[in-house]
């Protein structure tokens, strides 16, 4: 059961909490489009159970399975793990699923309008119907209520402090790809509204060649309210180096809905990750699918983690760079197991852990 | 969640509870196909739509419905109902879904075979592979344990009093399309060991042109321990007339697990229901689903209720014997609201709202 709410969360005295909050559980989807996981995303397949049986260490985890991979998956995927059938037009929870709000008692979903980052204007795949139907199930297999928020969203595109504060950047939030008839305002009064939002930090871009518009949740994340990392390079030739220096700059002179100013935590990115021959290969190549060519460089960044109850689930990158991305974040997170996964084949479809996760906070 | 359990539910103290006792909710699948539901199906949803509220005032109802109808049940239905995705081959949950059973603080699920009811003997479809799948996906989505019972068996084809003794047919279960390769004896000892039953009573045949073989539950039912209600007539020209006659003859001369001797009471039929031409002609005709044809008369019978909690749910056929089985069921059940739901509908895909319905206890 869920019904459908006609107000919004603040209205109600609804919040989005932040990801660091207690859950309830975790949500994800099975890879499966051979146009876009390599193999048959055989490879993807073994990374998302890496995945989840790390979160399931830590709290519930529900898979959403097609009807196709459905037996599969429940194969592959250890008892612990719930599995539910859910059609799907890929398997990034984050950005197509549900945004769940609480009020101290109940939880209920927010779900937004999706258009696979972007929809005909540079979007990654068509048709993306079955995914924006991805929210409101898992409302309904939840029984919790539902809020429809008139704007295009991705989950991925906004990070929360659960005390008033939203990050994110303007080179996904007001691409003309998104919601081209709203300005910065009217976008902010929505998320006001529905996430009960009082202070936006509006950071410039994300990770460089991050097919998502420059989704913030690959660049910058709050560790907890008032504390934030940031992807980092110290390499001035890379093209990332400007991206990330110019945000550094925005955290600097920002201060939070709680008029904090920000603490800013530097996690030094991977070097650059770039997809090899034989991966670009495995990828059948359709028309109207983003392609993956060999030499193209990936949005490699440790930011994109996961945070869950008392753990946190970090890509790894057979990189120089992991053990140190590790350390600080343990460091930056004593009160939580940081544990690795290795994520190239992730990365691969193009995001990362943190991408393919969606939280359910306790009500 | 769900583990598979390798052992028996005798064995871990678990039995099968009478559908009388506390439910925690009702399953329930979405009729589709139009080889088997007329005009679409559409007069079938909305026969489902009526059982489901029906139900729901009761208790909570989830209803399982493929990638296809999705949207269409999610909008024909209240929002008190919950609506899962799942794939089916036809909407029959009482015969493909799970058994549960319960031990006091948990619940668990009984998977048994499924084939159509009658596989290449006689079964009523092919493929049956995604029905086979429903019991499993019921027992992840409630997070409950499984065994895999191996028996083909529907659910609809037994009735327990929850209290060690099991109602059944002969001419269902001992039927050379369900266990062929098991003698009457195997298969008691199956559901001894599943079910946790002691004692079996055995009837012959089931309602007259049943196409299930003759499941139990369109002819005879428990009301509670020791009780029993039977489909009945009058006219000794009806074909049911001996068949209701020699099973009355049977339970007269049974005693239960508990060494109580039954009471039996009878509900009569309605006058011959048959399908009609308008009716047939709605139907797609596809090589390998039973046809429906005009003039076939249909196992009708108010046997074919759902017990919930503090309700039933009785079927209705515009029929002068209708207002007389719901005062008699009425009378029989004084701690519950009867309440009659027109059923031809149902009736012409090939059962009625017991077969379309599967209890989940309470744990």
């Amino acid at each position: 059961m869920s019904f459908l709410i006609d107000s919004t969360p603040r209205k109600d005295g609804f919040r989005m909490p932040g990801e660091f909050e207690t859950h309830a559980g975790t949500w994800m989807l099975w890879p499966e489009r051979p146009d876009n996981w390599r193999n048959g995303a055989k490879p993807a397949q073994k990374a998302f159970v890496a995945v989840a049986s790390a979160i399931a260490q830590f709290e519930p985890v529900t898979m959403c399975v097609s009807q196709v991979q459905f037996r599969n998956a429940r194969n592959m995927l250890p008892g612990n793990v719930r599995v539910v059938e859910m059609s799907n037009n890929d398997s990034w929870m984050r950005d197509c699923g549900p945004t769940f709000v609480v009020d101290g008692k109940t939880a209920r979903v927010v779900d937004w309008d999706f258009n696979a980052w972007g929809g005909l204007l540079g979007g990654l795949y068509f048709p993306w119907d079955l995914d924006d139907q991805v929210a409101g199930k898992v409302a309904d297999i939840e029984r919790v209520d539902r809020y429809k928020a008139p704007l295009v969203l991705e989950g991925g595109s906004i990070h929360v402090d659960g005390q008033g504060t939203l990050m994110t950047t303007k080179e996904c939030l007001l691409n003309e790809n998104r919601n081209p008839d709203k300005t910065q305002a009217e976008i902010e009064d929505l998320l006001a509204g529905y996430l009960n939002i009082k202070k936006f930090i509006w950071l410039n871009h994300g990770v460089y060649n991050d097919e998502t518009n420059g989704h913030v949740d690959n660049i910058c994340c709050f560790i907890r309210p008032g504390v934030v990392a940031l992807t980092w390079t110290d390499d001035k030739s890379d093209p990332q180096y400007e991206i990330s220096q110019e945000n550094y700059e925005i955290l600097q002179s920002a201060t939070d809905a709680q008029g904090r100013k920000l603490e800013i935590h530097k996690i030094h990115q991977p070097d650059p990750v770039l997809i090899r021959a034989e991966e670009a290969e495995g990828v059948d190549a359709v028309e109207g699918t983003l392609p993956r060519e060999a030499g193209d460089r990936m949005a490699a960044s440790y930011i994109n983690f996961y945070l869950c109850n008392g753990g946190a689930v970090v890509p790894t990158f057979d990189d120089p760079h992991d053990s140190l991305a590790l350390a600080e974040l343990q460091k930056l997170l004593p009160e939580r197991k940081v544990v690795g996964v290795p994520a190239r084949e992730i990365l691969l479809g193009g995001g990362n852990i943190h991408c393919i996760t969606q939280q359910q906070p306790k009500a």
